[in-house]
């Protein structure tokens, strides 16, 4: 049977090429580098580490692979196949390094020791960085699972209740953002400048004015740009409302290190009808969210 | 119908303080301190936190509560009413800080400031700070799942499985020291000092002779102490055979850190009944697992 015969599956495939603005920063990392970063265009995964890439100023190789083939140049750097993985070419034989949230504090300490740039508030705060691993873990455990169990989901009750679940799981993490804020706020004139400065940082865009994004942001962008485009889609998807929200979006989606990561809709639409109609072996973690196991 | 009614389950209740060693800690740290540890004598998610605070020195008070009653006083720095939470008493209101990974990174920040102790590598070692993050992501979203999947089991066909599982999940861990270790050899004399060093560090008493614990020794021994005591008694599990295995498992059992965070074998045998018979709503963790959800 072929997957385009399920009623509204057009069988369209995944793309392994990106598009638009995420293909011309492909074309200007196509060099070699001591980092390869092994990617696919489609991976929201990929994309937040791409994204840290991007702001530390970390230099890298962008290498596109294709997951569902599980190429053994993957396999080497990333046991399950599963992108993002990094490679270290200067050594022999190469070391390697997977899964994305351990390879954004990877980054993130890399860069302390050389660029000096950063995305989470400093050490010397220790609790604003707390914060916003908090909102980071919410993001993780709650808004990525929620995400794929909404798109994959095939009956009109399923939908209609995951799609309730995603919007709870978004309105969790603005609570914590709001929380962090009150927090800033009651700092008053009682605590340093730093502390203030330092809890805004980490903050990032959803502060109004702020242009650099925070841990959180880069964490959450990949999966809500998806949203925007793929679930409204398929799901007929609305976002929350709200000018604090859209605004936030807004800063997200326009960021340059984000914008510079992003294909082109077309390449989201096609690459998720097959999340979008379930169909068997999608992916992993399509597999996980089916057989309701943590993800990989 | 009584809970003791279904057949071997004796009805036994959770404890709800600490005995042996872990309740002369508790002692040692009664007076009121900057922070206070919300925690449950039984909870491995607490234990590791705790273990943290014993190594990083971070002075603390010790406050057990019943996250099954969900008091205020723990909702207030815990949303969901999971152990374990963090109450900083310096602030009015009170600050606080949630989930255990996120807990252990706190510690870590704030002690790198203050006692200058460190469970992690230097960050000036990246990688090895990464491999170390990647051992403990696989203990939090494989092994420690796969623990309570075995415990909750009732059938014996699903015993056999979720045994098979759990095995497999303590074999993950093993290769991923063992891939450490590789590299910490492969770098012979071609690399300094510091990095060996750094590396053998970040393996904890993987190492025969080492005596401190690593960040994956941390997270992961709470879970592989209940094994040994909760499902060698429930479910007749054997331990990994092999020196190697063993004498890791001695040395992290006998880590003066740990012991002085853990109460008599009779607490936790009573207190995973409930577990073991998959009571109705035994706990948050349990009906995530029942229900294939990610853990809370």
């Amino acid at each position: 049977m072929s997957v385009a015969s399920k009623k509204g599956d057009s069988g369209k495939a995944y793309h392994t090429e990106c598009t638009g603005d995420a293909l011309v920063t492909v074309k200007a990392h196509a060099k070699d580098e001591d980092i390869t970063l092994f990617g696919s265009c489609f991976c929201p995964f990929v994309q937040r580490v791409w994204v840290a890439f991007e702001i530390l100023g970390i230099s890298y190789k962008y290498h596109e692979v294709d997951p569902y083939k599980k190429p053994k140049e993957l396999l080497d750097v990333s046991p399950k196949g599963l992108v993002p993985g990094l490679r270290f070419n200067r050594y022999s034989p190469p070391r390697s390094l997977n899964e994305s949230t351990v390879i954004m504090e990877f980054l993130e300490d890399l860069a302390s020791t050389t660029t000096q740039r950063s995305i989470l508030p400093p050490i010397a705060n220790a609790y604003a960085r707390g914060l916003v691993r908090l909102q980071a873990d919410h993001v993780n455990r709650s808004l990525v699972p929620a995400f794929y169990r909404y798109i994959q989901a095939q009956t009109e009750e399923k939908q209609i209740e995951a799609g309730r679940e995603f919007h709870t799981s978004i309105e969790g993490l603005v609570s914590l953002f709001e929380r962090a804020e009150r927090e800033i706020l009651a700092l008053g004139g009682t605590s340093g400048e730093g502390e203030l400065e330092s809890l805004r940082r980490g903050l990032g865009v959803w502060i109004p004015g702020q242009t650099e994004l925070s841990w959180a942001d880069v964490m959450t962008a990949p999966w809500l740009y998806r949203a925007k485009i793929v679930l409204t889609h398929y799901r007929g998807f609305q976002m929350p409302h709200g000018e604090r929200f859209s605004g936030w979006l807004g800063r997200l989606f326009e960021h340059p290190a984000f914008k510079a990561t992003c294909s082109s809709e077309q390449l989201y639409l096609d690459s998720y009808e097959r999340y979008a109609y379930n169909r068997p072996n999608t992916s992993m973690v399509a597999t996980a969210i089916n057989e309701g196991r943590v993800l990989p």
